[in-house]
């Protein structure tokens, strides 16, 4: 590539792919300290907390925080201190030593250094009822929304490790658990020593080979759980309805780059939340480890920016020696 | 020691040492999943939080907030799960399996988990005027404080890696400071050539073998620092001033137990934020790693309940699978 075209492409000190909690947090540490930094977003700026009805444990809010308000805080905030938020989707990155290339729908960009901040969802059902109840009654986050469900009903439906262990855990909060299984239990064999407990003691009753039609709502709240078993209609009345069926990390666009992922699909990095590329660096719930909390993916996102600062500066930054 | 004494010791599912920011959030989490949760504080609820004037960089609070009611606010959000905050202090930890023991200044005292938590503080240089002008332009974090000083003057006092290192971050916004060192400086020579640059530019003014005296307040805020040096007095006209002379980690009480800890004193930890003993965990400014950042001490407090969920559950916790 000559000269004249590699002045030619727009380059920034820190390019965040992604604007949810964790990106947002980290933007505001970056340009607080002056250094220049563009996000990209390719959804909803403040990422699934902005779609989340009441955050009940994200420290500092006594009484809970609705996550709109929050996500617009957090974009306030980064804001304030000089972050540009750009609507689009980075699609390739390419290193390129001291800077990284980066492909997205503004067109080429480089950068010093970059966060990888996507976030992951929560995979979905697919039924009727799903999205429209999701936070009234559906949801995805036993830590997040199980403390909810004090001396009420649920559906768990799901029958991996994560539905099993959840509905276990949910237990603490409910009366009674229907646990809806499309086929088999796939969930370790110490797993289901441990779920045969809870059914013998009545708390958890177990659906095999149930599939889920609908989840249907009265009054914009969840009220049952319409399947079908064996070609019979079968309903569960439920004030709620919990479904792990697994994460969709938002890494495809990393599938051909260098950037190493594990086997679900999250980034992997090192105890400086740097990936395997230098420069390259991941925090928040596409991070391999993440716990899918919105406390944890701000305070990686402030880690981060401090890891980016030193690694722009060339150096270690020690706190105080 | 016979059974009936076994069974007089209190215990508890959660001893939190520490009544901090990542103790608080942690406790938000354990409480909040009905996890008995007991945190000793021996000094002030909210840790250094508590006495910081404005934090302008914990994400979620636009036009930041005062230190003292980020810290009710965290109090206020773990008492409401049931947190329990006891005043007093923790003097030992016994491993003892599946219980760890606890020297109490209330008494013995069991826990199936424990939490250490207990923070870091910023070595003093110990002149009249420093603990009087805290916050008022007297500051131990350019992380924290740096951005409140655009355009302004500063003091940077101490010789060491950290203090050359902040010096020079720090001025990314003032117009001048001088450097104020006790004797020589220990800087890494990386770091004294670095300096070197700065002081060319006029923009840092080295004085060595100078010694602080006082730091002088008009109106509540920093007007001058005196000094002497060579037997003669000085002054340095500023408008802030920032103290980089080392950590002073919380640990002194693991010094004779078997929580290993760093060369400095902080706590050492794996990825799980697990101590070298089983259901020990460590979390915020005490943890070898340590931002001494508010968001990353509450990440981490979230982070580090959700890994002790998971130790008392006896498994490993998945996200989803």
């Amino acid at each position: 590539m000559d000269e004249a075209a590699v002045q030619d492409i727009p380059t920034h000190d820190v390019i965040m792919i992604g604007a949810g909690p964790a990106a947002l947090s980290a933007a505001i540490y970056t340009t607080r300290e002056d250094i220049e930094t563009l996000l990209f977003e390719r959804g909803v700026i403040g990422g699934l907390a902005a779609v989340t009805d009441k955050i009940d444990n994200y420290p500092g809010f006594p009484d809970g925080v609705e996550g709109l308000n929050l996500a617009q805080d957090l974009q306030k905030q980064a804001e304030r201190f000089g972050a540009v938020i750009e609507l689009g989707e980075v699609t390739a990155i390419e290193d390129e030593g001291e800077f990284k290339r980066l492909e997205t729908t503004s067109g080429t960009m480089r950068a010093r250094a970059v966060l990888i901040a996507t976030g992951s969802d929560y995979k979905k059902i697919g039924v009727p009822g799903e999205l429209e109840l999701y936070g009234r009654g559906v949801h995805y986050c036993a830590t997040c929304d199980g403390a909810f469900y004090r001396g009420k009903t649920l559906a768990v439906i799901g029958g991996g490790n994560s539905a099993v262990q959840e509905a276990m855990f949910l237990t603490r909060f409910t009366t009674h658990i229907d646990l809806v299984v499309r086929s088999t239990i796939k969930a370790s064999d110490v797993l289901q020593q441990d779920l045969q407990k809870f059914v013998d003691d009545g708390k958890i009753t177990i659906h095999l080979g149930t599939i889920t039609d609908e989840i249907v709502g009265v009054d914009n709240a969840v009220d049952k759980v319409m399947a079908t078993k064996d070609g019979q209609k079968v309903e569960f009345k439920v004030d709620g309805v919990f479904v792990f069926v697994g994460l969709s990390p938002n890494s495809q666009f990393l599938k051909d780059t260098p950037v190493e992922l594990d086997e679900v699909g999250l980034v992997l990095s090192n105890e400086d939340l740097q990936t395997n590329l230098p420069g390259v660096f991941v925090a928040g719930d596409i991070r391999s480890g993440a716990t899918m909390q919105v406390a944890s993916a701000v305070g990686e996102g402030a880690t981060a920016a401090l890891k980016i600062r030193e690694y722009l500066e060339g150096r270690a930054h020690p706190v105080q020696n």
